[in-house]
C-alpha cells in the first residue's frame, strides 16, 4: 500500500484536479427538470457555447457511438461538461442504430480529472445544489443505461473521473502503471457520496470500498487491475480498439435479456439515488459550503498551484 | 474473457440444453400447494412413471444420500423431474438418519443441462406457471435444506444445473477444462429471474455476477475454481468419492450450530422469493409467453438441431 | 482446506478458549444504560478492582493510543474485561488528543480468546444478559469508533478475539501459520450471532464467510491474509511498530472526511443491531441457557481439560 499511497500523492499534485477550468458559462436552466429542461438546454449549448467538449462519432455500421471527451486541460466535470454529456448520452440512448457506447479521453495522460473544484469552490448555495443534480444526472444516465458501455481509460481518472468509469459496463485500461484510478475524496477533505461508495461497492466489494474511500486511494492501472477496479489492461495505443472489438462479445447477447439483466442488477442502486435525490443535493450543498470545507478546497488548489510553479 | 466466450459458444451449441426432451406427462396436480400438494404427487408419481428420474441412495452408517441425476440425455429439469426431485429431497430431509446429501449425475459429460426448454415453448400459461412454480420449490427445499449439502459436479452444468450446483453448501467439481458452468440464459435470450441472480451474488459477489449474467458466460472447470463458482476440483473418478469423504468435516460440527448459521446466511435471500413468489410466476409467464420470446427460444432450439445433423 | 481444519482443531483443543477465567467480579451495574451507566461504572471498577486488565498508553506527540490486552492466561472477553475496555475506548474517543488506536496484547501466543466460556456457562439468565449487552457494547464502539483503529495481532484470535479484530479498521498479524484466526463458533456448538456475521461478510465477502462461519473455520495467518481476514503479515516482533507506523497513513487523511466515509460503510451494519439490541439479548439469552447448550460448553471444556492433563 505503501507504493500505492506514494503514487497517489503524485498524481494529487501533478494538477489533474485543476483549479483552472476556466470560467464556468451559467447555461443551466434554472428551472429545468428532467428530459424537458435537457432539450432546452441543448439549444442554449449549441447557441452559445463555442466549442464542443466532447465528440461523439456514431459508427452505423457497427451500432458502436465512441465519445471522446475533449475538455483541456483535464476533462474536468463543469456543469458545462456534464450538461453536454448528458445531452449526448440521451440522445445516443434514444438513438435505435446505436448499442454500444465507448468512453475515452483526446488529452494526453488523463481520462478525467473528477468534478472541477471551481464550481464547489466560492459558488452560490443555489448553484453548487444545480452542479450536483448535474453530477447525479449523469451517473444516472450512465450507470442505467441501455447501451453497453465500455470505458476506454487512456489516462488517469480519479475522482469522479472514476465514476464516469464504474458506471460503465467493462473497463479497460492503459497498461501504464504512471496512470491512477480512484475515489480519492477524502485527500481533498470531501466525502464521496453514498452511490458513488454505492458503485464501488458494487464493482470491488465491501472491504476494499472501506479501504479505498477512507484513505482515499488512487491505484495505479496494475493495481486497480488486482482488485477489480478495472477489467483489462492494454497497451494505450490499444485502448479504444480493444474497447470497440470487445462490443462484439456483448452484442452476440440478445439486446432485451441483456438490458433486463443489468437492470436487475444496478436498479436497486439506481433507486436508492432516485428516492432520496433532494436529501443528497441538500446534503451536498450543506458540507461543500462549510467554512471549513472551503478552507480544504482552497488549500488543496493552493498546493497544486505552488507545485506548478 | 475471450476463451472463455469461445468456450461459452461451444457449449451453448453442442445442444446440452436439449429440445428432445420427450413428452412430458402432466402428472402436476393443479390445486396442489405446499407439502399436501407433493404428498399427493407421490403417489401420482409412483403410479404413473415407469422409471424413476432419480436414484436415491443413503447410507445409514454414514448418514450420507446420494442422489444419482439420471434422466437422459441431460437431466433436463423438466416438471417431472423438478416434483420427483422435490419429493425426494423431502423424504430425506425428514429422515433423522440423513445428515448430509451429495447430488451427482449418471449419465456422461453433463450434471444437469438446466431448465428443459420444452416447457417453456409452446406452453399454456397456466402450464408455464405450474411448472416455474417448480422450479422455485427445487431452489427453495435445496438453498434452504437443513441437511449439508455438496454437488458432485460430474460434468457440464449451464443455467439451472448450474442453479442447483450454486444452491448446495459445497461444489466439487471435475477438472476437465471441457466442462462448463454458468448461469447462460440471455445467450438463449431469455434472463435468470432475481433470485438465481441472488444466489450467484452470494456465491461470487456482484460485480462477477454482472458480467457473467450479462454476457450469458460459461465458464470452464478451471475458470470456476478462480472466481469461487465451484470450491474445488478433482479428477473425475474422483467426484463422488471426495464429495463423501468431504462430508467428515462437516459432519464434525453440531448440526444444530450448524444450520441455525446456515439459515442466518440463506434465509434473507430466501424470503425475499417467499414475498414475491406468485409475482415471480407471473413475471416468468408473462415473459415467456411472449411472442419475441417465444421466437428467441425457437431460434436456439433450430440452431441445435442444425448442430446436430 | 484439509490443511485449514486440521489447524483449526489444533487450536481448539490447545485450550485457547479457557474455562479458568477465575471468579468474576460482580461490577457491573444492573440499572445502567449507555454512557451515564459506563461513567458511573467506572468508579466502579476503579474502586474495586485490584489489578487493570488493559493497559492504555497515549503518546500526546503522535495521537496514538496502545492499548494493551494483559488478562491472563487468554485475554478472555468477560464481564470485567468488556467493561474496562468499553470505558477506556470511551475515554479515548473523548480525548481530542487521540485519533488512533492500536490494539494489542501483552500475553504471549494469543491475541485474546474470546468471548469468556464462563460466563456462558451455569449463570443465571440475568447474568447472561448482561454479558451480552457489554459484548454487543464492545462493537458497537469498537466498530463505530471515530478513532483510526489498528489491530495489531500478536497471537492467536478465535471467536469474540477475532470479532475485536474485525471492528478495526485495519488488521495486521504476526506472520506466524501457528496462529489462528476466525469465527469458530460452530466448533463449540455455539452460533455467531448476526452482527459477528455481518462484520465478517464485510470484510471477506458473503460466501467465504458462509464457509467461515458454518465450519466454525480458523485461518492460519498466510491462509487469513489471502482470503482478507487480515490485510498485512510481519514478523512476531514489528507488530506493533508496523501498527503505529501504519497510522501515518491514515492521519495523512482529514479526519472529517475519514470519519464521515467510515460511518458511512458502517452505519447501516451498526443500526441494524441498535434497532434490534434487547431482542439479540433476547436471543442469546435463551439460546445459550438451553440444556442442549450448556451441554455443549460442559463437553467442550472437559475435552479441553483431558487434553491439558
Amino acid at each position: 500500500m505503501a507504493a500505492v499511497l506514494r503514487q497517489s500523492a503524485k498524481y494529487s499534485l501533478s494538477g489533474r484536479l485543476t483549479p483552472f477550468a476556466g470560467p464556468v458559462t451559467a447555461l443551466h436552466s434554472r428551472n429545468g427538470r428532467g428530459r424537458t429542461a435537457l432539450s432546452c438546454l441543448v439549444s442554449n449549448q449549441r447557441n452559445s457555447s463555442s466549442a464542443s467538449k466532447i465528440k461523439v462519432d456514431l459508427d452505423s455500421n457497427t451500432g458502436i457511438a465512441v465519445m471522446t471527451l475533449q475538455s483541456p486541460p483535464v476533462n474536468s466535470l463543469s456543469l458545462d461538461f456534464l450538461t453536454e454529456f448528458a445531452i449526448s448520452l440521451e440522445k445516443l440512448e434514444m438513438d435505435r442504430g446505436c448499442r454500444g457506447l465507448v468512453l475515452t479521453s483526446a488529452l494526453p495522460k488523463i481520462f478525467s480529472a473528477g468534478l472541477d473544484i471551481m464550481e464547489m469552490y466560492g459558488k452560490s448555495p443555489e448553484r453548487c445544489g444545480e452542479f450536483w443534480k448535474a453530477v447525479q444526472e449523469m451517473w444516472l444516465k450512465l450507470y442505467g443505461s441501455n447501451m453497453v458501455t465500455i470505458a476506454a481509460i487512456n489516462g488517469s481518472s480519479p475522482a469522479g473521473g472514476c465514476l464516469m468509469a464504474l458506471s460503465c459496463d467493462y473497463r479497460i485500461m492503459a497498461d501504464n502503471p504512471r496512470y491512477g484510478i480512484g475515489l480519492n475524496e477524502t485527500q481533498l477533505g470531501i466525502v464521496a457520496p453514498f452511490w458513488f461508495k454505492d458503485t464501488l461497492v458494487n464493482t470491488v466489494g465491501s472491504r476494499t470500498t472501506e479501504l479505498a474511500l477512507q484513505l482515499g486511494l488512487l491505484y495505479s492501472a496494475p493495481e486497480a487491475l488486482k482488485i477489480g477496479l478495472v477489467d483489462q489492461l492494454v497497451p494505450e495505443d490499444k485502448v479504444v480498439s480493444t474497447a470497440t472489438e470487445t462490443m462484439a462479445k456483448w452484442f452476440a447477447i440478445p439486446d432485451h435479456a441483456r438490458q433486463i439483466t443489468k437492470s436487475m442488477m444496478r436498479k436497486p442502486t439506481i433507486d436508492k439515488l432516485l428516492s432520496s435525490r433532494e436529501s443528497d443535493i441538500n446534503n451536498f450543498v450543506s458540507f461543500i459550503t462549510k467554512d471549513s470545507i472551503q478552507k480544504s478546497l482552497r488549500m488543496y488548489m493552493e498546493s497544486l498551484k505552488k507545485r506548478k510553479a
